[in-house]
């Protein structure tokens, strides 16, 4: 009897080579490990809701770590939230983890706010504002210390997740695939309803034309064009990506930020895109905002699969904005719910990452009030 | 047929339990971890040889870390060397790692100077001199965060094993012996060939009487003792052990560095005993200036097993001063040898592990002339 892909995984692109990623990480053991990284270009007016407001996105990511490994934050109070109060996609990453007891690793790219918890020191800075074409130190040498550190998480793992927590990302995403040539032009994603393409669009289009590194030095050379406009979250899941990838399977999990990833990691290590899937949530392919799948096309033959998560069932009111279209994806949390599902052979279900999502809601709401 | 252990590996503590233990990680794959820390109390004239001169003893650990990674140093110049030139015992660890493909991690507890390689990091401080009893900052913390890297280590290895680069190591081990209530004058171990006992006990008598905590609440509380007169390498190692001993077993790879280690873990959590063993070098076994087994027969019935490791056929001078007791053990050299042999089933021996090492005794040296 031939494998079938179950209804709770969404296959997006690349059908065959789809199936047959899901066929090949069936009930095997990933090991889940989230990158985080700052970046001044989330402080820019407009750019991200990963956080209450502006100046508080240095500390989301660290939060978000925090939260995975204790169910609360310790370098905030309460959990990281919108301005508007939806959670961060983080709720449904711990469920992921909870649910499964994958294990699981922080590794930090370059943050300002360094968590309250073990993780991996890749010698990153924190990135600065893209619009100034200088946006990440060295860059180089934190993706040769995220090889090293994903050669090792191979060796004892059947694959790997890689995840990311980092406001503004999706901003210094666009700036990176255009730096490198693709069509990326009103494609990202972004946290906010309105999505703010133009001021996006600008912001990296300045980022560019600053840099000391030429258009076409950019479009050659991947690290240079993270030094110039990306972040420091790239160089650290690239490299661990890279890493990994040759010897076991990665998911990348997350939307058009790991579209930029996956730019990146065929930039430096082209045959890693025969051992890679992007995962990533239905809100992200439905977002009609948005163009994943037409990034990733120019990219490579690479699948795409989204995990088929479904809120509208919900009387949580910071839920529903999922199925409206905010937040969307974050820390991991496509990938690793599609990675819940394949390690249970199917015995977690969309269904059953719902309503351990909502009792972990209640949970962490219930934090954010004291 | 009943399992015999290899003469390769000598039991020297608790036959029994010792033969079980080796049984029971015998063909299994074990992940390395190596905890660095720095202390001041290195610096005392005297006191270690692990740098060619005391101010370079900052730089050891992360030299030892780079070496295992890299096969040569970043932070340094050629390799650690004592000032009369014999290599890091990196050196075994090293042939270990490159034999069996042993997944390795680096984790810091306290380093002032961080190795150019991903480590963990546990929030830990760089220790002060301990003749001041206020040594280590906050090591609950790290012994915390190291719970936690220990537990997800333990989801993907059979076991682990847990080493330590540190130099001023053997004093403050003592000193934290003293302050818990253990009799370990004069049974620790040191790099130099004439052990300076009288003068390390001095330097941990004026630390424990300087400190703020009183004995008796020194040998009611494992961290009140490490903040008075330990170091920053134990609260990591002993949260890496306690974290990973609750699921798999667990080798502390060092010598009586690693039985002050030890004593904190029965401190923490005494059940933990039951799933580890020590595991060191036969030189460490056969000092006659130190009784390792002496001070473990007063913290527990845990294993004691030694590699039988040989450099008597040796023709190169640095090997030779292992077989006249200097150096010794150091960064798991003992442990990792054990685990080698085990997860080979043999394959790899005393002797096999000898001309890898003497080969890559050639190969460093060499790094160390240009």
């Amino acid at each position: 009897m031939s494998f079938k892909v179950p209804e709770d995984i969404l296959i997006c692109h690349e059908e065959s080579k789809a199936k047959a990623f899901v066929e090949k990480v069936w009930g095997k053991r990933p090991t889940f490990i989230c990158v985080i990284g700052n970046t001044e270009t989330a402080k820019i007016p407009g750019i991200s809701a990963a956080g209450a407001v502006p100046a508080i996105t240095d500390f989301t990511p660290a939060a978000d770590i925090e939260l995975l490994y204790y169910g609360r934050c310790k370098c905030i109070d309460g959990v990281p939230v919108t301005p508007n109060g939806i959670p961060t996609p983080a709720l449904v990453t711990m469920s992921a983890i909870g649910l499964t007891g994958m294990p699981f690793y922080a590794a930090n790219g370059g943050v300002r706010v360094r968590p309250h918890a073990p993780y991996f020191e890749l010698e990153g800075y924190p990135g600065e504002d893209i619009k100034n074409g200088a946006a990440v130190k060295d860059p180089k040498r934190v993706f040769e210390n995220a090889i090293i550190a994903g050669e090792n998480l191979a060796k004892v793992s059947d694959y790997l997740v890689v995840g990311e927590s980092i406001a503004g990302g999706t901003t210094t995403a666009l700036a990176v695939l255009l730096a490198m040539g693709y069509n990326a032009d009103g494609k990202v994603s972004s946290t906010l309803s309105e999505n703010p393409h133009s001021l996006k669009s600008a912001i990296a289009k300045e980022g560019i034309s600053k840099s000391k590194s030429t258009p076409d030095q950019m479009k050659r050379d991947a690290m240079l064009a993270v030094a110039a406009v990306g972040d420091p979250m790239m160089p650290a899941a690239a490299g661990l990506i890279v890493g990994a990838a040759r010897k076991v399977p990665v998911i990348l999990a997350g939307g058009t930020q790991m579209a930029a990833v996956l730019a990146i990691v065929k930039a430096m290590e082209p045959k890693a895109l025969d051992n890679v899937a992007l995962g990533t949530t239905r809100w992200i392919i439905r977002d009609p905002t948005a163009d994943l799948v037409g990034i990733v096309k120019q990219i490579g033959h690479v699948p795409v699969l989204a995990a088929n998560l479904d809120f509208s069932p919900t009387k949580h009111e910071g839920l529903t904005f999922y199925e409206k279209g905010l937040v969307k994806e974050g820390v991991g949390a496509g990938g690793i719910s599609i990675a819940a599902f394949c390690q249970s052979k199917g015995a977690i279900t969309s269904k059953s990452m719902f309503a351990e999502i909502e009792k972990n809601y209640v949970k962490i709401m219930a934090l954010a009030k004291h």
